[in-house]
């Protein structure tokens, strides 16, 4: 393996023992030792990619969002839906993701990471929203940027208790719960006579990506 | 001051102290020692009272629902805003609210503390909602259980986000849009006309509280 080629495998090691730890303990808690010990590296590979607890969590929040892209779809409403079913399904299974949403979260976090990748999300809903009001999917009192924060913070805050309460076995059918409570007060009632908000969307939509059928968007470069 | 009084009075320094240690550093972040130096009390005092960190949080989550009591409704769907409209009102001004929502959400909290609060909370949501639906205040597809598990989380959601992102300036306007979200589509028409979800209804709901008008239900069992 060239050295280049080693040193990508080896950050990508370290990123994902302290997604794991920081993920499990919270960054407070979390220290280097824990990271070194989950990662298997040693102190010098770790100092060589990251100089501080502080640059690691950087370094997962720039993952989280970093992969496998999104769907497109003609319903932009619906493109919404998926993408969110889609980071409830990845969420149980990749730690980087959950940490990420930790990082983001944690009080004192504003201070250190601008409210993580929060910013970012509501953002990226916002602009989705926009183009579904455009094409005629949202009743016309929908603001987009205030369903964007709404939308953003009820995903989270299902995530939340589904950690909390059930270690995320359920998640992807509560963020589905979600969409179903809200979506009647936001789409056209053709719209939502269209919508797919079932629990198993998420798996769905990764298989189809997997298959490598229909139109990919990159990650979204708001998220990093 | 009587002895046994000023023992009461000692214990709730100390617990307001803890509560605004974890409310800024959470948790495990968090040491007695903070807390000492914030209360102001002696070690000997601190330690007749709590014998651990545990204890002190488990304190906090006790008093966390412990004052103040919900006001009664005719309208079990409005008295359910009101709860969640005063909560997010004394958030912004309690620590021992918001530092008990903290500790309940913590990942790990749920081993310590057996997700804090969260379970009665939802508990608390779907008995209002049966007894609203029992009254045909809600559509008749609505499962009070799920739909208590959403506007739950639906609110830690709009609170955290509000917390991270604006320092709980917003918390009240932001609960409100969650209502404002989720009431159309489980409310019957007949009653989301009459349903008051405007941002200040929280504020104008404690001066009514306070002026002890009406008839208030003491805080829920389930709380506490």
């Amino acid at each position: 393996m060239a050295r280049q080629e080693r040193a990508v495998r080896t950050r990508r090691v370290i990123l994902e023992a302290a997604a794991a730890v920081f993920d499990e303990r919270g960054y407070d808690a979390a220290t280097i030792a824990d990271i070194l010990s989950r990662a298997g590296v040693t102190k010098g590979a770790l100092y060589f990619h990251f100089a501080s607890k502080q640059e690691l969590a950087q370094g997962v929040l720039d993952e989280q969002f970093g992969e496998g892209g999104v769907p497109q779809r003609e319903s932009k409403l619906q493109e919404l839906v998926d993408v969110a079913m889609l980071l409830a399904y990845r969420m149980k299974r990749e730690p980087m993701l959950s940490a990420g949403a930790r990082l983001s979260l944690g009080p004192g976090m504003r201070e250190i990471f601008g409210g993580g990748s929060v910013p970012g999300w509501i953002e990226f809903t916002r602009t989705l929203l926009v183009r579904a009001k455009e094409q005629g999917e949202l009743l016309v009192h929908v603001d987009p940027a205030e369903t964007a924060w709404i939308l953003s913070a009820c995903w989270t805050g299902a995530q939340i208790y589904s950690q909390a309460l059930n270690d995320r076995t359920d998640v992807e059918e509560r963020v589905a719960a979600v969409y179903q409570h809200i979506c009647p007060s936001i789409a056209t009632p053709a719209m939502l006579a269209r919508l797919d908000m079932a629990p198993d969307r998420g798996q769905r939509v990764a298989a189809e990506l997997e298959s490598g059928r229909g139109p990919v968007r990159e990650a979204d470069p708001a998220f990093s």
